[in-house]
């Protein structure tokens, strides 16, 4: 066995996803996971229909639903394949015939969703886009369709940093969203949406699984003559159990929300933790000499801080006195480069002031 | 927080999957989950970019290539979706335009796969079925279409407890293979496979991912207009990576395979453990007056054996008994009921052992 250094020391971690998880969680799961609730096996050990995990997968449901204020006409599915396999299954269960589908690019998210509803479906339509800026704010200037199927987005982009602050007013048109950075980060008017996804590795959990909030009528747009496996029906109808889900994906989803709810005190909480921890950064960010944010201050994230500097060499040391600090995971998306600052739910308040406190001291050596 | 009795006793575990993993593998996750390999981040918190999640991918890939003997014409892949999601995968990237699908039908997991790919192949041929005799058996008899696309089969069926001993010639035409059930518990010839598929739950990991073994060739195969996430071929120009990857299953298979490789000493080692243990259980089947083993002898499985008691009361009895001593997992499919021991590679000797002593003093109680 190739055996781990046994050093329980703990970084800042700021990573963009696989993140941060809630160190109770953690420990929680380390100090039960050679016998789960005293079964005698580990999590990931028991079957998917004992009744120890159905009991796992039933209170994530029902918290879910009460964390996000779900009526009964909205069903909440657990599906393999991350946000990335969303963006095929949503236009092939959910496009209806000779109705356009509407989309807002706000970048390479969108534009992923974008191509694979392109592949299948014949009239799409990217009713916004903000490339011309590149992507650095949510558009506020587009018409939607009537008849279009549906109005998909991406609420946060990881990689511009960029949030939607207000949701768009589709008028009526079911709205589908991509919420995996910010998901569970706020509360949210479920009523407008006709399904939210979502990659757990943000804020709720590990990766390998993608959390579904569905509403009902939706589910009958569903096309018969799909793989068994590529239908939404094919979850709602067996709680997502039609074959073995990824058992310790939603044990750990399950103790995140628990967390989430129990003690960090549920969404209204977290949102204002958020945007505390969030503005420790901006402020740096707002009163530097030397750090240039790149989202444009009204369309600014709250779960992923984008920032430079403009002297490439000054970037190396950054972030590589970060990392002596225990700072880490600070490095921008491989495609734009520069820093991002991930704050999700599980990056905590003194992580935040640490970031500052650094960036400041830093800033003071540089100058 | 909803807390774990940290009691840390540990039952015999039988169940089919998700099932037992090695007891050092569990250690070693348990031991190290605060802080993976003294990077100060669990394992569930690292990038699956970082270098360090790359070492255990890359050396969960070079482990597979040195036990499974492949040569350099094989890919390893990472799928999300389970062996489900390979039923409608297969024939989608890998029939081949006008030539024939052949199936082998050897019970429910077969069933599956050929439906899966009815709905999208016009034509599937099963050039074989052991329906006729409640699948207990494996056929022998068939004639495999030379214009083939593919030949298809379940090596091991975990509901029958019926395994093929040896695989079928199919003349040339490329063999695949749904292993989920004893991939890496024998050595194998791989030569005749165009593709191998396991889900993790049974014998290498938990569940929530599949393996995959596919030919180079095979890849010829895949329609261009897929989407992506349906496409063998992304997963192979991306090392499995085109999106986030489940990190922590991904990270077990590879203690897991470190474990069968190093502690175990292999695949030859590991199918005279697992010879062993399955003969010390058909043994009190074959010379007990009350247990009959419901698979016929010559295609019994040595993974999962099944089995039943005359006697209705007496079963329920069996399964309470054999709780109250430490043996769990052992109830049938619930589609036939009855017993099932599944004895995969992390099931000890012991474990076995005492089932079968179990079984002995059962029988001796109730005549």
């Amino acid at each position: 066995m190739k055996k781990g250094l046994r050093m329980e020391h703990r970084i800042h971690n700021f990573n963009a996803g696989p993140a941060a998880l809630p160190l109770p969680v953690l420990k929680e799961i380390k100090g039960d996971f050679l016998s789960f609730r005293g079964s005698g096996m580990s999590i990931t050990e028991i079957s998917h229909r004992s009744p120890q995990f159905e009991e796992v997968l039933d209170d994530a449901i029902l918290r879910t639903r009460r964390l996000l204020n779900l009526t009964d006409d909205y069903h909440v599915l657990f599906i393999q394949g991350g946000a990335s396999m969303q963006f095929c299954m949503v236009p092939m269960n959910l496009a209806l015939p000779g109705k356009p589908l509407n989309y807002i690019d706000t970048g390479v998210w969108s534009a992923k969703a974008i191509q694979e509803a392109q592949q299948q479906v014949q009239e799409v339509k990217v009713i916004a886009s903000s490339e011309d800026r590149d992507f650095s704010y949510i558009p506020t200037n587009y018409h939607v369709d009537r008849q279009a199927s549906y109005l998909h987005f991406t609420s946060n982009n990881t990689i511009r940093g960029t949030q939607w602050h207000q949701f768009p007013d589709s008028g009526g048109v079911p709205l589908i969203a991509d919420m995996s950075s910010d998901f569970m980060s706020r509360p949210i008017d479920i009523k407008p949406f006709g399904m939210i996804y979502a990659g757990a590795q943000k804020n709720i959990g590990p990766s390998g699984i993608a959390m579904v909030i569905m509403r009902e009528d939706m589910l009958n747009r569903v096309p018969p003559d799909l793989p068994t496996m590529l239908k939404y029906t094919t979850f709602k109808e067996n709680k997502s159990l039609y074959n073995t889900p990824p058992t310790f994906a939603i044990y750990v989803i399950d103790l995140v929300l628990c967390w989430l709810e129990d003690t960090a005190g549920g969404l209204e909480k977290i949102e204002e933790v958020n945007k505390e921890k969030a503005s420790l950064i901006y402020e740096v960010i707002d009163s530097s000499e030397i750090y240039q944010g790149t989202a444009e201050p009204s369309s600014r994230s709250l779960m992923n801080i984008t920032f430079r500097l403009s002297d490439k060499n000054m970037e190396e040391r950054f972030l590589a006195e970060a990392k002596s600090n225990g700072l880490q995971g600070l490095g921008g998306h491989r495609s734009v480069g520069g820093f991002r600052a991930s704050l999700y739910n599980a990056v905590s308040v003194e992580s935040a002031r640490t970031l500052a406190a650094f960036m400041r001291e830093f800033e003071k050596s540089s100058v």
